[in-house]
């Protein structure tokens, strides 16, 4: 449906432009339900889920400036889903005139690992050791400093895992660098932390300064995907959660990012925090907070880029764990509602309007409790039902 | 837009159909999305709020045959947001074969008075003294035995205090009765309760007969139409509130109900509870469930009528309180959201999209906490600053 259909909302409320139209837009619209905001989405396919709940939607690709400077026209501000989005699209998407947040200059650090190491390390903040890789030799001498295995990742396009190689050896990292080569793809390599968990820290910032931060979570992934988040992370004493958030602040500060910013971490045995990635729009790590906070990561997002005060992150419960729900061979996720359902009246139970593909993230399930062992047990047999891998 | 346009949800979910297209419509949308489910409005008004947030929607009035068949193919079930539909009209659809909940013989004792209180009375459950009138003799003669003043309404047809008419002598009844009988009005009198204050009980009825109850709530009238509503109900002990729960899960079970029903009631000073209507949908009593319980009333609504499981009516905080926000002269709430936000970040805040008019419904403000005139105050004055009566 094209945005010429829609009229100013008749109670004053602005347009909100979102670029991309997966889960994480569609799970702006209960958000932008209540706030009254009007959302219109950039959509690069006709099967994106978002573009099922929300009637505003504009065809085109991130990448085609037409497109792009067509579907913010009108628009009080554009923000984001994903960061996949060039950079030269993004300046001349500013030098229309729409208020772009987050904005190119602080996008670029969650679009590009080798500049957000820069940064953060000018910053002193804690990142893993790490070197720009052109060559075999960079790599191998990288590797001599901190042992193998290392890990080289695509500087700019990877996400869950994809664009990420954990090497052992320097045959393989030699293959790794020749098929990047081939593909005109930029590497860094990473020292491989010897990480006990993973946490992500999440803080919303608006432009006029004002930011928020939500309990410090523990996320589990399995093949580079969420699994699991624990919120707050379990086994993160006080200390090391404050670090955590300052840390967050401290990049939403320094880096003036807009809107919400995740920052995942390595926690090592002596409990020491590692920076690993940056994301600038809601995260599966926060998904928890839909039901389970005050104002949930998608409601912070849509008020820090309107510049509208932040809501409050705190908790409904001592505590929340969400678990992704994972495409498996089961086509219909619906027909599992009512064992799901039944069993647990308590859960939340969230889909995404996809079709199931294996690997694929097509849901997932919150449970608010008080007792860790419980809520998992709960969360993890229902994302495990819905997904077809157990049936009772 | 047309429902031909959507195709069957890619991971099986349903179709529920909803007749009407305003806030409670719309309201439902938040809990589809999480679910997964695919909604169809049947709007009577390009303008219907609901509309600028659900995609697929179908134009006609409820008492369109034609309008109602067309738009009902290809829905799982149809359910309503208002009860204005004509018994023939639902007759048919039910004819067509697809689940209407709650059923016409159902919801006939939400869309007329003289059926409900014939029905309640023969259940045996508490209602205030009640006759038909059809001239002014029976109304007088009921004045006799109850004494003076006494309400006249309108048996279909009203809602938010339209259609009833409270009279303290022959003279204002002769009016209201022969301005009735000019428009075809069915009357009924009622006692005039002298109540001490106003509750709703809500429950929600699956068709294989599951059923939960919500906190009881008292609720706050001003000129017929709800202001203020307190969950749970904090004057009410706890034997009258289980009471209260138990009169809606009866009446639930007895009219065979199916989705949400409210039923509003008087407590007089003795303690004695009074019904005073049933709605069989979403409620104003309960929109503080959205941000305070487990499952909203949309929710349970939604998997009510698709005779799901029902999810925990359990709150997230020990009291709510939601203040409606009713349109006075001041155009626009949007601009008003930066100072309620910044006064309060606790504060949860809904407007429906609708251009706002002078005694209109546009949006509600639920606070919730653990001392009653802390969240009073705070919904109170949030609700009184958008709607522009005060500007401090």
């Amino acid at each position: 449906m094209n945005s010429a259909h829609f009229p100013a909302n008749p109670d004053g409320a602005p347009v909100v432009g979102v670029i991309g139209a997966g889960q994480l837009a569609r799970m702006m619209q209960p958000a932008a339900v209540a706030l009254g905001l009007h959302l219109r989405l950039l959509s690069a396919d006709q099967q994106d889920c978002a573009n099922q709940v929300i009637p505003d939607v504009v065809s085109g690709r991130p990448d085609e400036l037409e497109a792009v400077l067509g579907f913010a026209r009108g628009c009080d501000v554009v923000t984001f889903e994903h960061e996949h989005v060039p950079t030269a699209v993004l300046e001349r998407l500013v030098e229309s005139g729409v208020p772009v947040r987050p904005g190119p200059g602080a996008l670029l650090y969650a679009q590009d690992k080798e500049r957000m190491r820069e940064r953060l390390g000018a910053l002193g903040l804690p990142c893993p050791a790490w070197r720009p890789v052109t060559e075999l030799g960079e790599a191998e001498e990288f590797a001599r400093e901190q042992g193998w295995p290392i890990v080289l990742k695509a500087a700019r396009g990877g996400y869950d895992g994809r664009g990420v190689w954990v090497v052992g050896d320097a045959d393989s990292a030699a293959r790794v660098i020749e098929q990047a080569q081939q593909r005109g793809v930029r590497l860094i390599a990473e020292q491989a932390v010897p990480f006990v968990r993973e946490l992500a820290a999440q803080v919303a910032r608006s432009p006029h300064g004002q930011a928020v931060a939500y309990p410090v979570v523990e996320t589990v992934q399995r093949e580079g995907i969420c699994r699991e988040v624990y919120a707050p992370a379990p086994a993160v004493d006080e200390a090391h959660a404050l670090e955590a958030q300052r840390i967050a602040l401290s990049i939403a500060k320094e880096l003036e990012v807009t809107g919400m910013l995740a920052v995942e971490l390595f926690q090592t045995a002596d409990g020491r925090l590692w920076i690993n990635e940056l994301a600038m729009r809601p995260h599966n790590s926060g998904h928890w907070t839909i039901d389970g906070a005050v104002t949930s990561q998608f409601e912070n997002h849509l008020r820090a880029v309107l510049d509208l005060p932040l809501g409050s992150p705190a908790p409904h419960a001592p505590l929340a764990v969400m678990a992704n729900v994972i495409g498996l061979d089961l086509p219909d996720l619906y027909p599992a509602y009512l064992h799901c359902m039944a069993r647990d009246p308590g859960l939340k139970i969230h889909t995404y309007g996809k079709a199931v593909k294996p690997g694929r993230k097509v849901g997932h399930v919150t449970v608010l409790g008080d007792e860790y062992e419980d809520c998992v047990e709960r969360a993890r047999h229902a994302a495990a039902f819905l997904r077809g891998e157990i049936d009772e």
